[in-house]
C-alpha cells in the first residue's frame, strides 16, 4: 500500500496546504504563513530529548473553565469527549489501531536513524513524507472510531446559525461570494465579546502595547516578509473557459472517484489511496506527473487543463492614482507590528521584553474556499508579538501557570504513533519538550483563554510542529487545535520565531531593528575605521562631500581593510557613491585603529508569536456549545458562557396583557443601567416558544413578568438556560443579580440557594 | 470681484470635493458618498418655512458633557470658544463682517426669487454657485477674525502625538505611504475606547442590530449603489512621467502662486481669487478651460499635462483566481447593511422600525491625501441605518431629548449670511427646520455622544445641507461639524435617505427589499393576471414550461393587458423567455380579473442614516483636549475624559527604592482585578518628570508610592491630571476609588471632599 512515488520535498511542497476539508488534519494551518514555508535546512528539534518527557497520560486537567450551569446538561459533550479519551483504553479499538501505531513508529525510527547517520537530505525528506502518510492513516482511523463526533449533526447546527442570522453568506441577494461571510447581530455580538475577553485577558492583563495598523500594504514590505515570492497555492485552469481548480483538490476528487468505481481493481484502488495520502508532501512536478498519468480533464467541462500554475494568495491593488505603487491587502496582521518595532521599543523606553498585540482583518484570496468559517477570504486575527532577549526566554509570571495541565501532542509522540498526553506545562518546559518558559507561558495562557470562552477542555490539544513543518529559523512551534466535525482545526499558533522577521525588515530597509543590551561590564574593543579629512574632501567634492563621509562611516570591516590595503599600495581608493565612482587619495582619508570602551551591545530580539484565528475559534466554540434538549431534538441551543453570549438576558411578559408593559420597561431600563445587553420579546408566542427562541440565540438568563409580578412586593422569575431551572426574585433585585451572574461574581447555584424555586412556567411550555 | 465664469453645475461638479485643506469649509464631506452626488432635480427643502424658526441664539447648552476636572484648566479653550461666540457681539468685528453678510443675503434672496418664479434650472444653479462663493468668503473672514483658533499650535500637538506614538505614518521604515496611519498603543486604546462608548451608547442602549460585513465587495453591489459610476475625482497626469495631480489642488496652487507674484496686476489677482473660490462648483469642462487659459504645466517637471481624467476612488481587486470576478474594497460600510435588509427584518420578526449598525473599515483611494487623519485612504466608520415606515417618522424616545439645546446652522441661515443658532431640538422639529422626530432624535443623540467623549460643546455645530448639496432623494441632511485648526470638519453625517438604497438594490437584484405593513382595515382589490393552463404548456414546452409559468407570474399590469389584447385579437401572444421567443396560444393561457382581500401592503422603508468618521472625531477630540500648563508651555497634555483616556491610571514609586516594589505590584494587581487599565512607571526620572510623561498620554489619575506608604496604615497619594490636585488615600481603597472615578460613579470633587489633601510631591517636581 505504501508504494512510494518519487518524492522530493521542495519549498513549494512545504508551503502548500493540504487537500481535503473532511479529513483529519486537512485544514489550512492558520500559521502557514510564508515564514513557515521555507525549506527546512536543518532539524533543530532534539527529538531524542523530547521523548524522555515524563507522561501524565490519564491525569485530568486541574482546572475547569467555568461553572455556570448544570453539568448534566453537558451530557452529550461529556459523552463524546469520554469516548475520545477512553479510546486508547478500549481493547477492541486499540486492537485496530495497534498495527497502524506500529507502522508509524517503525517509520519514525527510520527517520531518526537516517538523521543520526547524517544521511543525504533527500533521503531524510522521503522518509519524513512516508511518516506523515502513515500518521494520517492512523489519525483518520482514530477519528472514524469516535462515532459520537462523527455523528454530530452539522446540518442542524448550520440551519440554526442561518435561521437566527449568526452569520451567512455575504451578498447573497447578488448570488453570493464563496469564502465571505456577514455576521448578523448574534454572530457580531459573540465575536465582539470574544475579542473583548481577549483584549482583557492578554492586552490589559499583560500590559501589552496594542496597535492598529494599515491593511493596505505596499509591495516591498511583503517582499521582505517572503509573502510576495512564496505565499502561493498550485492551481490548473480549464484551457477553454479559464475556470480554476486548486490542484490538490482536483487530484483528490479525481482519484477518489476512480477508486470508487465498480470496476476499479485492487491495484488501482491502492494506488489512488496512496497518492491521496501523499498529496500534501508533493511538489509541482510530482503533481503535474499525476495529472498527465491519469489524463485528468476539467471535472465540469471535460476540457483540457493547463500546466500547474503558482497562484499568489494575496489580493493585489494599486495605491494612489498612478497605477505604479503596487500594494496588497495584508495576509496577516503581524507585519504591521514588525515595521513599527522601533516606535514600540521607544514607547517602552528602550526596554526588553515587551509584547505588542493587534486585532484586525487579514485577507487571503483562496482558490476554492470551503468548510464555512474555517477557510475564508477575509478573517479577523488577534496576534501577539512578544519581543525578548534571545538569551533570556524565561518569564517572570511563569510561576503562575507552572501547574497548568495541558494536552500536548509532541512531535515525538506523533512520530511514534502515540496519542497526545497530559502534562503540567512546568514539567514540559523543565524537560525541554517546550523550548522555553515564555513559549510555555503563552501556551498555558492560550489554554486558559480558550477554556474561559467555552472551548471544551477535552476537545483542545496543543500539537507540536514536526521538524519538517517548522520554518528553518523557528525554535519551537505549537498549534492549539480544537476538535470539530471537520477534524482537529488549528485555531491558535504559538511559535518561537527567533530574530527572523526583524532581520528581514532590517535587510530590506537598512533600518536597524535592534535593542540595546547593557553589558555585564564595560568592554574595550578594537575599532578599525576610515577617518576622513573633511576639509580636503570638501575642497575637491564640494556638495557631494557629505554623501562621501556618510558612506565612509557605514563601511563594513572588510571594506575598511580593503581601503587600507589600497591606500598602502596605490595611495588611493575608488569608492562607489550612489553610482558615481569617486577616487579618494591618502590626503583625504586614513585608516586608523583605536580602542573604545562600550557599555551596551546591540541585539536583535527574538519573537514569540501567539496568533489567534477568531473565526475558527468561534466556529469551534459554536460546535462545542451546540446542544439539543433531551427528548426534543427540535429544541436546539448554544450553551455559550455568559461572558461571550451575544445577549445576557431576555425580558419576557407572560402574555400581551397591557398591565405587564410598565414592568417590562422598568426591567429593561434597570438592565441597561448596569450595562447588561438584553432582548425584550413581547411577541405573541407562548412563553415556552419564546424561551426556546432565546435559547437558540444562547441567552443565558431570562426574566419573566407574570401575574404575580403585578402583586406587591413585585417579583419576577429568573430562568437559567442550561438547567432550565427558575427562581422567584424581587423586581428591584433582578438586574443586579443578572449582572453578577453575567460577570461571574455569582454562580447559578448561589442564586438557587438564595431564592425560592419556581416551576410552573417551564412546565406550561410543553 | 464676483465676475462670473460661465458656470454649469453638473453631476461631476456636485460630487467633487473642495480644494484647500486650510480653508474654512474645504474638507471632504464625510458623507460625500455617491448618494449625495446626484444631480439635484428639485429643491425639496422649504426654505421659507425654515426661516420662521424661533431663535435661541445666546442661550447656552443645557447640558455639560462631563465634569471631571477643574474648569480653570480649560481656560485656554474657554477663551477661544468665547471669542468665537462673542464675535457677533463685537461691534468692530461685526463691522467687517456686515457687508459680507449682506452680500450673502442678497444672493440668497435672488436664489429664492428664481426658484419661486420657476426660473430655468441652469439659472438657479448659477445663482446657487455664486451664493456658495459669497458664503465661503464670509466664513473665511469669520475664522480669520478668531485669532485664538488660528494661533492653535498644531505643530506642537503633532510632535507630541508622534513622540508618544498616538499615531504615525504607516510603513515609515519603507519610506511611508501618504494617507495611511498606524495607531500606536495610546491611539489604539483611545480609538477602542471611543468605539466601546459608541457601541454602549447606540447599539446596546437603543438595542440596534449590529452586523459585521465583508470589506471585499463584488462590482454589481457597488454598481447598484452608484459608486462604480460616480465615485470619482478629477485629475491630470504629467504626459511624460505619469505623475498625477488632483485637478482642483493643481489649479488652486497655480493661481495662488500667480496672484502672489510681485508683478501681478489687480485684475489678475481678482481673477485668480474669484476662480479659486468657485472651484468647488466647477465641472470638468470648466476646469479644463482654466487649465488651457493659464497654460498650466506640471509644477514638478514643467511637462505638459493630460486632459482632466475622472479617477474612481475605490480600490479595485480580483476575487478568486480567475481574474474575472471584479471587486472593490468597500468605500463605506452602509451597503453591507442594505444587502442584509431581508435577514435583519426577519431577525426583528418582520417589524418596523429597527436600526442596524456596523463598525468597520472603509477605503478610498485619494489622489493626494492630506490633513493628517482627516483625509486618509483607510478609515474606521460607525454607521447606523434606521429603517422605518415612510409615513411614521416619529420616535418613541423623542421625549427624552426634546429639550436638548443644539447649535444648528440651518440652510436658511447659511443663505442669509447669518451664523449658527442655538435651539431646542424639540422646537426645531416642531417648526419643520429638522424634517422629523427620528432625524431630530439621532441628531440629539449624536451631540450627547460627542460631548460624552470630550468634544467641546462650543466647537460643535450641526450644519444643514443646502438644497444643492443634498442628494435628490434625501429629505433632510445635517452634518455634525467640529471646529479645528483645519476649520469646521464634518465628523458625523445624519441624513434622511428615504427609500433610495433599498430601491436600488431591489432594482439590481429583483429581490424585493420591503416590509409588510398591516392595513388599517382589510382591502378588496381587483387583480388582473395571466392564468396558465399548465398541462397544455407542459405538453408543448416540456422542461421549459416551468420558466414560462414563472415568468407569467411576474408580469406587470401593462404586460398582462397587452397579452389580453393579443389573445383577443390574434389568439396568441409571443413571450421572450430568457432570449427565446415562445408563442402561447389561447388554449395555454387566459387573462382573468378577480377580487382579492388583502390585509397588508408592501412598503419600502425609509432610512435615517447617522454615519460617524472615527478618525475625524478622534482628531477633533485631540485638538479640543490639547492643553499647555500655565507658565510652562513645554508641558503639554491631553485633558481626555477618563471614559476614553487610553489608560485610566499610572502607578509610580517615588524612587527606585526596593521597598516600594511590593506595593507597586499590589496596586497593579488591585487595578487589574477591577478592570482598570494602567501603566507602572518605575523608571529613574524624577516624580515630576514622570507625572509629565503620564500627562502627555492623557492618564487622568496617578497613584504614587512614597516613604509614608511604608508605614502602617499603608497609604498612597492619588493625583488628578487636570487640576494637579492630590489626596492621601488608603492603599486598600485606592483601586476602588480609581474605578469609580473612571466610570463616573465618583467625581474628583467627591474625592477631594472625602480624603485629606496632599501637596508635597507636585511642588518637588518643579
Amino acid at each position: 500500500m505504501h508504494q512510494a512515488l518519487p518524492v522530493c520535498l521542495s519549498r513549494i511542497a512545504l508551503f502548500r496546504r493540504s487537500t481535503g476539508a473532511t479529513s483529519f488534519r486537512s485544514l489550512l494551518p492558520l500559521t502557514t504563513t510564508p515564514r513557515s514555508w521555507f525549506e527546512v535546512a536543518k532539524f533543530h528539534h532534539p527529538f531524542e530529548k523530547v521523548c524522555s518527557v515524563r507522561q501524565y497520560s490519564q491525569q485530568k486537567p486541574a482546572r475547569k473553565p467555568f461553572n455556570w450551569g448544570s453539568n448534566k446538561k453537558h451530557r452529550d459533550f461529556k459523552l463524546k469527549a469520554q469516548i475520545l479519551e477512553s479510546m486508547a483504553a478500549d481493547p477492541k479499538i486499540e486492537e485496530q489501531l495497534a498495527p497502524l501505531r506500529e507502522a508509524v513508529k517503525e517509520q519514525g525510527d527510520l527517520v531518526r536513524k537516517l538523521k543520526a547517520e547524517g544521511a543525504p537530505e533527500i533521503d531524510v525528506k522521503k522518509a519524513v513524507n512516508e511518516l506523515k502518510a502513515r500518521k494520517k492513516i492512523l489519525e483518520d482511523r482514530e477519528l472514524a472510531l469516535a462515532p459520537s463526533v462523527a455523528s454530530f449533526d452539522r446540518a442542524r447546527m448550520e440551519d440554526l446559525l442561518k435561521r437566527r442570522f449568526f452569520y451567512d453568506q455575504s451578498f447573497a441577494i447578488y448570488g453570493g461570494i464563496t469564502g465571505q461571510y456577514d455576521f448578523g447581530p448574534m454572530g457580531c455580538a459573540l465575536k465582539a465579546n470574544m475579542i473583548n475577553v481577549w483584549r482583557q485577558f492578554f492586552v490589559l492583563e499583560e500590559q501589552m502595547l496594542e496597535v492598529d495598523c494599515s491593511i493596505l500594504t505596499p509591495e516591498p514590505v511583503l517582499k521582505a516578509s517572503g509573502h510576495v515570492d512564496r505565499f502561493a497555492d498550485l492551481m490548473v485552469k480549464d484551457v477553454k473557459n479559464g475556470e480554476c481548480f486548486r490542484l490538490d483538490h482536483l487530484i483528490k476528487n479525481h482519484l477518489e472517484k476512480l477508486a470508487a468505481a465498480k470496476d476499479a481493481t485492487k491495484e488501482l484502488k491502492d494506488e489512488c489511496e496512496d497518492i491521496v495520502i501523499k498529496l500534501d508532501g508533493m511538489n509541482k512536478a510530482e503533481m503535474a506527473a499525476i495529472l498527465t498519468k491519469f489524463g485528468m480533464k476539467s471535472p465540469i467541462t471535460g476540457n483540457d487543463l493547463t500546466e500547474p500554475i503558482e497562484f499568489n494568495l494575496m489580493f493585489g491593488t494599486q495605491i494612489g492614482p498612478t497605477g505604479l505603487v503596487k500594494g496588497f491587502l495584508r495576509p496577516e496582521t503581524a507585519q504591521g507590528i514588525f515595521v513599527n518595532f522601533k516606535r514600540l521599543l521607544e514607547f517602552n523606553q528602550g526596554k526588553l521584553p515587551f509584547a505588542a498585540a493587534q486585532i484586525g482583518n487579514s485577507f487571503r484570496n483562496e482558490i476554492s474556499p470551503r468548510s464555512g468559517l474555517i477557510r475564508v477570504r477575509e478573517f479577523t486575527m488577534c496576534e501577539i508579538e512578544h519581543f525578548c532577549d534571545p538569551q533570556l526566554k524565561d518569564h517572570p509570571k511563569f510561576e503562575n501557570v507552572r501547574d497548568v495541565v495541558m494536552t500536548l501532542y509532541s512531535a515525538c509522540n506523533q512520530m511514534d504513533g502515540k496519542s497526545a498526553q497530559q502534562i503540567k506545562i512546568g514539567d514540559a518546559v523543565a524537560s525541554g519538550l517546550v523550548a522555553n518558559e515564555t513559549l510555555g507561558y503563552f501556551m498555558a495562557r492560550i489554554q486558559q483563554f480558550m477554556l474561559k470562552i467555552g472551548i471544551l477542555p477535552d476537545r483542545l490539544r496543543f500539537r507540536q510542529h514536526m521538524g519538517n513543518e517548522m520554518a528553518h529559523y523557528a525554535c519551537d512551534c505549537w498549534d492549539a487545535e480544537c476538535l470539530t466535525s471537520y477534524g482537529w482545526v488549528e485555531c491558535v499558533g504559538c511559535a518561537d520565531r527567533s530574530a527572523y522577521d526583524l532581520t528581514q525588515h532590517t535587510n530590506a530597509t537598512g533600518v536597524k531593528l535592534v535593542a540595546e543590551k547593557k553589558l555585564p561590564a564595560p568592554k574595550t574593543i578594537e575599532v578599525t575605521e576610515v577617518v576622513p579629512n573633511k576639509a580636503a574632501i570638501g575642497k575637491v567634492f564640494k556638495k557631494d562631500a557629505k554623501n562621501i563621509t556618510e558612506l565612509l562611516a557605514k563601511l563594513s570591516l572588510d571594506e575598511v581593510e580593503t581601503i587600507g590595503k589600497n591606500l598602502a599600495g596605490s595611495g588611493e581608493h575608488t569608492l562607489d557613491v550612489n553610482g558615481t565612482a569617486v577616487t579618494l587619495k591618502s590626503d583625504m582619508i586614513a585608516v586608523k585603529s583605536s580602542s573604545k570602551t562600550v557599555h551596551v551591545e546591540e541585539i536583535t530580539p527574538s519573537v514569540i508569536e501567539p496568533s489567534f484565528g477568531v473565526g475558527r475559534i468561534m466556529y469551534s466554540l459554536l460546535e462545542h456549545s451546540f446542544q439539543m434538549r433531551e427528548g426534543d431534538e427540535q429544541r436546539c441551543y448554544f450553551s455559550l458562557p455568559p461572558v461571550v453570549a451575544p445577549l445576557k438576558c431576555s425580558v419576557l411578559p407572560l402574555s400581551n396583557n397591557a398591565d405587564f408593559t410598565p414592568f417590562v420597561k422598568k426591567i429593561s431600563s434597570a438592565l441597561t443601567s448596569v450595562d447588561i445587553s438584553h432582548k425584550v420579546d413581547d411577541s405573541s408566542g407562548s412563553i415556552g416558544r419564546r424561551y426556546a427562541r432565546t435559547d437558540e440565540i444562547a441567552i443565558p438568563y431570562g426574566v419573566t413578568i407574570d401575574f404575580d409580578t403585578l402583586k406587591e412586593p413585585h417579583t419576577v422569575t429568573l430562568r437559567e438556560r442550561d438547567s432550565l431551572k427558575q427562581v422567584r426574585i424581587g423586581l428591584d433585585e433582578v438586574a443586579g443579580v443578572v449582572r453578577d451572574l453575567a460577570t461571574g461574581r455569582l454562580s447559578w447555584a448561589d442564586v438557587e440557594a438564595k431564592y425560592p424555586k419556581f416551576e410552573q412556567q417551564e412546565a406550561s411550555s410543553k
